[in-house]
């Protein structure tokens, strides 16, 4: 038996539950909100849709005591209005970072012993500071982090070129926030590095990796938040985790040299994080890394 | 290829369209939306997420031409806010049959030659007054109507039996609004008419019927809006439509006797409505379903 | 994390396992074959299906102390060949009560504490022989029976009235095999009775039933087996017991009654059969029911 | 509306026919086989599995003019006892181009003006033949050639790394047969080429490429067929087309170098092969490619 939780049923929240519930993927769910009217709001409508579906997901609501036998538990708290007005991310910090507080002794009370993969923001900060009050092992509680942004960054080089965006490989790394970079030198279509490629010697690729990460503020100004590639992005991690599936992807996870959660390489199980991978990075390339990882570390440092 | 299109991509459209996309049931996809930045962020949203899909949806956005060879075409405008308040959907209706004299020219402008579902508040009455605007036939225009409200009553029964709310048939008809009403005389579970149960015999089955109604401001008004049991429901007529599938089911759909829309069992197939079935409605409910229809049909009348 | 097995890896047992990965149901399957290489096989042409799929499922093979923590355990031996021939599927007992015989104390002594769904042939004496000689509770063992029969009476009355199979409603009951019947008082279409449609009076309800029943002879001879409408019908009750779906439908459960198991009506959900139903039959539809399971009865105490 | 069409309804037709209407992915199938009792067990049978799915297929059978609006045209005939025997699919070409000779004419004359997927084999040589004698675009007609034996070799490199063979990149070239080869050059893992791995340097490579393609012959012998796999690639490629996917992949496509049909990287979209692409091989691979492809050309030369 499948059985997922998320804390926070707000615009994301309620479409990782409502995609859960859909897809057939969740046999148990238990959504929890600060809000008990929008928490139950969200099972009745999801109750309701089951009537039309093939499949069946039990929902409770309210319980942390029932989180004791989840084995993915999303956290998607927060206020995204705080940082779509600004463009920066770690204005929720302060909000999320006190959610955290809150959650946290709640989570290990009830007897947990899953795995947390935290869509809050600043996601990189947060998440490194969920794991240190839940005191859980580093493996089992990552981040979606830079699996979203190296979606975008998919999307805009699969239209620059005409193919897939499933035919683009690639990693964007270090913070789900304005320090986020594009790994180029680990982006390749039909077998080459897109460097290689002989239409790329006119591209603007720096262009191209602001276009990606502005993506994320499009969507959010013009339909208020963002859900439905985060969404797909969490899923689709949470069913890795559930089949220990053991994919090589870049989640928020941590990083033992610069001691902060960040978006890194990673292999995805049944454990959450397997393992980190290490990526021959160029030389400017590493610089970026080190920036974006000690800005997250030294942002969760003043927190404390 | 099967092609969509959504006008209005509000909370209930993006969820359609989200769904349409995830599940991989839309090879292409329109969406239109008054706002055409709220469009565009469901564009690239949807297109974001498709990177971690197996399947690929075209999506394109803000053009009524493109409307041309769309197979099902949803109307989903609208403001949720305007009803939530009173709980009367015809408090929408001012807004969204001005939306209908907008977008029909439109529609009929682009050539558009397949089968609208509406899902739109107050159904019945928009429905009725977006087929006299577009002039397309009767069976090629209908709304979601009470197969909503049916579901909602399969979970409210399914509950209180302790099964499972797909194993409940029956019929809400009328009004997707106040007057609606559940045939309580074509519920059936377990192979038993319900009012045969020995254990309905202490039923409250107007509390059953309005626990169904309700649930919907219980839905709205914890969330703002609701979501996931219309869209399954408006994918699921889709599907119906485009494989004709030929289901039995209530919608809105076009009753001659009373000159309007309304909830009532039809058959679903690629024509949209091919027929409508006659259920053996005892005299109150006959009473009530015109007592229902009446009012929806003044309402129209009354706009004119 | 959802665990199924399957012991008898055949034209249906793969079948079931195909479906369990390639829809994402299975997070970790357990194949089982007399014939280790068939099972091996089966076990690589799933993992090569597996690249081009978004999800993952671990598949293991010809351990039955993998089945300690199975959810869900189908039982699919058997040899179609030999029913198909004489059209009698009580012509394959003596192989698969033999298999019974030889897995029955294998499956117990692996710790094995799920439900297991039997497929096997003759089903309904073959699963009162698995569930004696297993000696699991009777809610725990239960078979597919005339759930299969059933969806074909629904394909059968869907065309003769133009409408979905789904759309049809009511039980085909007894052996699945050449003594079961349609329940015809059970049969309801569009709100009503079938003998009560207009179009009814000329139907030769005979004839209909014949054909329900002979179409999978009609499957069985022109391909060598059935495969698909079986697989289905199974994977939809595995899915019912793994998400406590209590839905109410057709399987082969125990009637304490005639002290066997028969295509009767039941609840099915997390504990297997969670509680039969009796459905409101006419004369002589009892007496059809009694004279079914008197001779399942019968067959399974000549065996002993 | 989605419309399929399948010629050859054996173990990996029936297979495709399966997952296209338990998946909701076509609305309308056409099944042709050459012995009409198995097309209509095949209907049958598919059509008794749809009173259990929340989707709806129309399934006709042996009807050439219903390919006229058919969008994908899958080719399964063949009979691969032939080759399993021996281990070399061109022991089926004597078999299947005769297969092509009488399908062909009946295929243009239907007015099909679709796409062709062959699955046939040895299905390089019987792709040129049926493009040659049909006398389609050769954008039109495509074989699944190497994506299968891709899929094999990212199950054979997952293994040895322990990862999902997802996250494996890299491509099988040439020949769908014993002339294939790993392009070891375009195998990535974790943002890698493999060769660079410090695990890799002890890998036996020319062991685990034989691994790959003995993954056939270990399925196809324990089984009597190959179908999983197969399938799974054959509906990738079908729902690429029909959604105008755009993925780049390795399928059995036309090299004008060599004029005749090969594994090779192509972009699948709308129009089937959009266009083909060149990978950077190295000097061996390079030679190996010229050597399968050559040896292609000549067996089709040789039919004539």
């Amino acid at each position: 038996m499948r059985k997922f939780g998320i804390i926070g049923v707000g615009n994301v929240g309620r479409t990782v539950a409502y995609t859960l519930v859909t897809k057939g993927i969740a046999d148990s769910l238990v959504l929890i909100d600060k809000d008990r009217k929008r928490a139950r709001a969200e099972q009745v409508d999801l109750q309701d849709a089951q009537a039309r579906l093939s499949t069946t997901t039990q929902v409770s609501i309210q319980d942390y005591e029932d989180l004791k036998d989840v084995e993915v538990l999303y956290i998607s708290a927060g206020d995204v209005s705080i940082s779509t007005n600004g463009g920066n991310r770690f204005d929720e910090f302060k909000l999320t970072s006190a959610v955290v507080k809150e959650i946290a002794p709640k989570i290990v009370a009830s007897g947990f012993h899953g795995i947390i993969i935290d869509i809050m923001n600043p996601c990189d900060a947060v998440t490194s500071y969920l794991q240190k009050l839940t005191g859980f092992s580093k493996q089992r509680v990552f981040g979606t982090g830079t699996f979203l942004d190296t979606a975008r960054m998919q999307r805009v080089v699969g239209e620059k070129l005409n193919i897939n965006s499933r035919s683009v490989e690639g990693y964007v790394l270090g913070e789900h926030g304005n320090t986020q970079f594009v790994a180029w030198s680990s982006v390749r279509v039909q077998g080459k590095a897109i460097k290689e490629l002989p239409e790329a010697k006119d591209f603007d690729f720096d262009a191209l990796a602001d276009a990606a990460k502005q993506g994320a503020w499009e969507v959010a100004s013009g339909k208020g938040f963002t859900s439905d590639a985060i969404a797909t992005c969490a899923v689709s991690l949470g069913q890795a985790v559930l089949s220990d599936a053991r994919i090589v992807c870049p989640v928020s996870g941590y990083s033992s040299l610069y001691d902060t959660y960040v978006g890194i390489p990673a292999i995805v199980g049944k454990n959450g994080i397997e393992s980190t991978v290490t990526l021959p990075l160029d030389t400017a390339e590493q610089a970026k890394f080190a920036h974006s990882a000690q800005m997250i570390h030294d942002s969760v440092a003043k927190l404390d």
